[in-house]
């Protein structure tokens, strides 16, 4: 089953998707909240509402012409992985990783599949990574056994965490380079796990720059998978539905190149993944 | 002003601190939302709200009898600073920073005054730091100047940005080792920018563990003043109602000291800061 958020009158409201069609769930089935977080919290059985959903004669709105919103709008946290391919971390000249190295970006960063990523005003480099994210279904215990961990997971959903390098690099702390406004591409789907491999292994992920082919892996390369990935997490702190952990991008980033490539005004970044979709964000610059 | 949350049948409220006694705003003022976060974003009068509540008869809760919760307790974003005052970066070895460190922390981290921070299971390196904190009380403009962006904030307050020092040092990224769940110490009250020196400058900081003085200076002491820090934050996002900014913390902390002290379950933790109040956490040994 696929869910996606888009927004009517200004306000995002849940999705379900069906083909090349959405079904505005919360009109379908009012039980259901418009926010995937609070529909998560609530444990609203999503299955069931979007079996009914599908099976009823709802109005189809063609996805293409609807402006979507993040997926999850507003999630409590959003958890990010550096490092996660060692031929990324190899790229940037570093050793293969003995812990994640985990930061935080805030959900002012999101943007939806459409929207345009801002290159920033105080920055030229502007980089590109593409990555798999998920999205925290069940409340997970403290210290989860690895083998628990997958089934916390609601879904999985491409995601371009982009950069702006030079913040990044300003002090050892990654965090602010990460957070721009209009940097975290989200979407444009959200696939249940039920309909991918266990914990999404083996799926092909591209990133494209104007439609070449600039990073090219599957997530079976991931150093730590999303099983392990919520087992550390779980060690430390609680991770609540809605929560979305965004798992680290592959070799071929910009400013690995010679030379760098930075992105432009006018430029199209796509993450595609296997099984799930494909999301795109034009470039624009900060006005 | 002073402003504080506390719980009613496992629910936070909004309250207003009267001397010693709190009046539940949500019930004088049902106007008023229950979340601070909620009041700030709807750009509710909290001033006036305040007012008539204090010229009411309203019933009086004796503040010691309450159980508080986080003064906000689901902020979009909680950013920290590290190393912002130049005698902390020194007893740690390093120079004087160029650019603030910034971290953020999850709301998962955040437990109010009276509550135990938590000594995980995994560590025992577990330190405390003293720290000023404010909330966001206008969503401020990006890029704005230095000298208007003091009066975006609404209040000020005290925070403990406890630290599990060896998951903050196992990779450069501090993130991890600053969001263990219970280790950020959050109120008691929130003293309304009016009632304090502009910029909150000039205030005296301090730590006790079990009443001892660990760490002592003055907001002045910052590296970063609130303005700057401001200022620097919306060139790259855009600062919410109900953010929080935790301002770092001076000198003095756990792991400089020789032999290092870390903080034992059965300890009671302070911060004091000048014209606020004193956040007190005792020390729990996680379940």
């Amino acid at each position: 089953m696929k869910f996606t958020t888009f927004l009517k009158d200004g306000q995002p409201r849940l999705g379900l998707v069906d083909g090349n069609a959405v079904i505005d769930l919360n009109q379908t089935q009012p039980q259901v909240p418009a926010s995937l977080r609070e529909a998560l919290a609530q444990g609203v059985d999503l299955a069931t509402a979007g079996k009914a959903a599908l099976d009823s004669d709802a109005p189809r709105l063609e996805m293409a012409s609807l402006a979507l919103a993040p997926l999850v709008p507003e999630p409590g946290k959003i958890i990010c992985l550096g490092l996660n391919y060692f031929d990324h971390a190899k790229e940037g000249g570093r050793e293969k990783p003995e812990y994640p190295w985990f930061f935080f970006r805030g959900a002012t960063s999101l943007i939806a599949h459409g929207q345009p990523g801002i290159l920033p005003k105080v920055s030229v480099k502007f980089d590109y990574e593409a990555e798999l994210a998920l999205v925290i279904g069940r409340r997970v215990p403290r210290h989860v056994r690895q083998e628990d961990a997958p089934s916390h997971v609601f879904g999985y959903t491409c995601f371009n965490d982009m950069s702006v390098r030079d913040y990044q690099k300003r002090t050892p702390q990654w965090t602010i380079g990460k957070n721009f406004d209009g940097t975290g591409g989200f979407g444009p789907v959200l696939v249940t796990a039920d309909e991918l491999p266990p914990a999404a292994t083996g799926l092909k992920i591209e990133g494209r720059l104007n439609g070449q082919v600039m990073q090219s892996a599957n997530t079976t390369d991931m150093i730590w998978g999303v099983a392990e990935t919520i087992a550390l997490l779980s060690d430390v702190l609680t991770l609540e539905p809605g929560d979305v952990i965004v798992m680290g991008t592959p070799a071929g980033v910009g400013q690995a190149r010679t030379p760098p490539v930075w992105m432009q005004a006018g430029d199209r970044f796509e993450v595609e993944i296997e099984g799930i979709g494909t999301l795109t964000n034009p470039i624009r610059a900060e006005d």
